[in-house]
């Protein structure tokens, strides 16, 4: 969907500023979509990437938080866990999943995180029509985003988690933290990752699929056509899960619902007003 | 001047920053035109406003030298005399003038720091045709702009400076100041504001004439047509002393010129191509 034209941007000395907090930072694609929704709402604000080293993150944050005009910051790979310890307070789900991506400014100054990598694909799922509440769920793939979607999933109201991930020792470490927060979602360690019997929504959450050459990641046989299936993945666009997926007659999706929902979860969370016609993905082709 | 229609700059991952540090900031003009400039020379780098509160300003600024993508600072009021201990080595025109308005991180990530607004003017003014050289300046005001602009003439080879600043104590530092590093250009407090024998080029670097009522600095007669004389107040665009220096037949200029040259040096500064029919002006009449 084309956006109407809007008045090409100018940064004043009025601008607030955001940024996205990670190392490396060249493939972020955050400071594009947030930067066509301040286009789009006609807001005096900015999305900056912001390449923090490892080494001086600590001080990095802390300098960036003290600017008079930085509103929020998203935070993405790799600090994602160490900027708990940047903020003053946690939501409940940052503080199940021990880690944070996105961090504002409150009027006291103080600051304040959440973590909406696994919101983002529950309201990217409820904006394609899958209601998660109630559903049985089969997951690939325990490790850092895994472990957000996990715990969307299941406080968004799943019947119950299976989690299959080749490293073992992650899927027990999900499944019981899972259990200790959620005990009406059952969350359990499936070691034949290619079984869906009852299962409502398979999603990938394992990076396989990415690279040219990859397969499904696992052995599947035909799905049934009630399947939801997601690929978190978001190059290729196409998976071999998405392609068999779509072969079976499923209705099948990569990461862009989770994106677009993530999107929302920011504006949301940073206070931004979001044109209800606003698609982050204006530039694409849908 | 219009400039070329030109891409609309998309702020990426791989974008560089840049920013102009100071408190407050909503009056700032540099990221506009530093943008400007960035935009026509499809430069992937984008120039924001940084408000440092004075009570943070070194772990703020520590903090924006860290990250990975920050190329380059320029600084503003309050910060430029404090700036001095944020960089691993200053110009000798910095060192003189005891501030700096400019920082850039070298290839070995250590910091230096310039002082442009003196070097602005003179740029600005040859740029206007006037060559600074063997000229006898008269300035009124000799505050923070004031000692940079005296400095930026003295080693620009003026003749001899005359100030004078109702703050006697500032003319009098400025001087002696002067005198030790540029002996051949005699510098001396005029008591005599509205004296200009033998004056060459007339400076205004005192507030007088920002505000509305304000009239000339000083209680001047006619002036000779052969005078140049500068007005660095850039609100409003034409202030008393113009007007009289206009209505005398002088060349009269606004700190306009100065802005550009500063732009110029700016752009030199932080490696910069600046193509050459670039105007910083562009959005506004000439």
């Amino acid at each position: 969907m084309t956006q109407p034209a809007t008045r090409k941007h100018r940064i004043g000395g009025a601008t607030r500023l955001f940024g996205i907090v990670g190392n490396p930072v060249t493939q972020v694609k955050t400071p594009q979509l947030m930067n066509a929704l301040f286009e789009a709402g006609g807001i005096d604000a900015v999305c900056l990437p912001f390449d923090v080293p490892v080494n001086v993150f600590e001080p990095a944050v802390a300098g960036l938080q003290a600017l008079g005009n930085v509103d929020g910051l998203v935070v993405t790979v790799p600090h994602k866990v160490r900027a708990m310890s940047m903020v003053d307070e946690v939501s409940d789900t940052a503080r199940r999943v021990g880690a944070i991506n996105v961090m504002r400014e409150r009027p006291d100054g103080t600051w304040f995180g959440d973590m909406f990598d696994g919101a983002g694909l529950v309201l990217g799922l409820m904006r394609i029509g899958f209601e998660v509440r109630g559903k049985h769920v089969k997951q690939l793939g325990a490790g850092g985003a895994g472990a957000a979607v996990a715990h969307a999933l299941a406080e968004a109201g799943a019947a119950s988690i299976a989690l299959a991930d080749p490293q073992r020792k992650l899927p027990e470490q999900l499944a019981a933290r899972l259990n200790r927060f959620y005990p009406d979602c059952p969350a359990s360690v499936d070691l034949d990752p290619a079984n869906l019997a009852g299962i409502d929504l398979l999603v990938n959450c394992s990076p396989v699929g990415m690279r040219p050459g990859d397969g499904m990641p696992a052995a599947f046989g035909a799905f049934s056509p009630a399947l939801q299936v997601v690929d978190i993945i978001m190059t290729p666009a196409e998976t071999p899960l998405l392609e068999h997926a779509r072969q079976c007659g499923c209705r099948a999706t990569n990461g862009r619902p989770m994106i677009e929902g993530q999107l929302a979860a920011f504006a949301t969370f940073f206070g931004i007003d979001m044109p209800a016609s606003f698609s982050c993905f204006s530039d694409e082709p849908a």
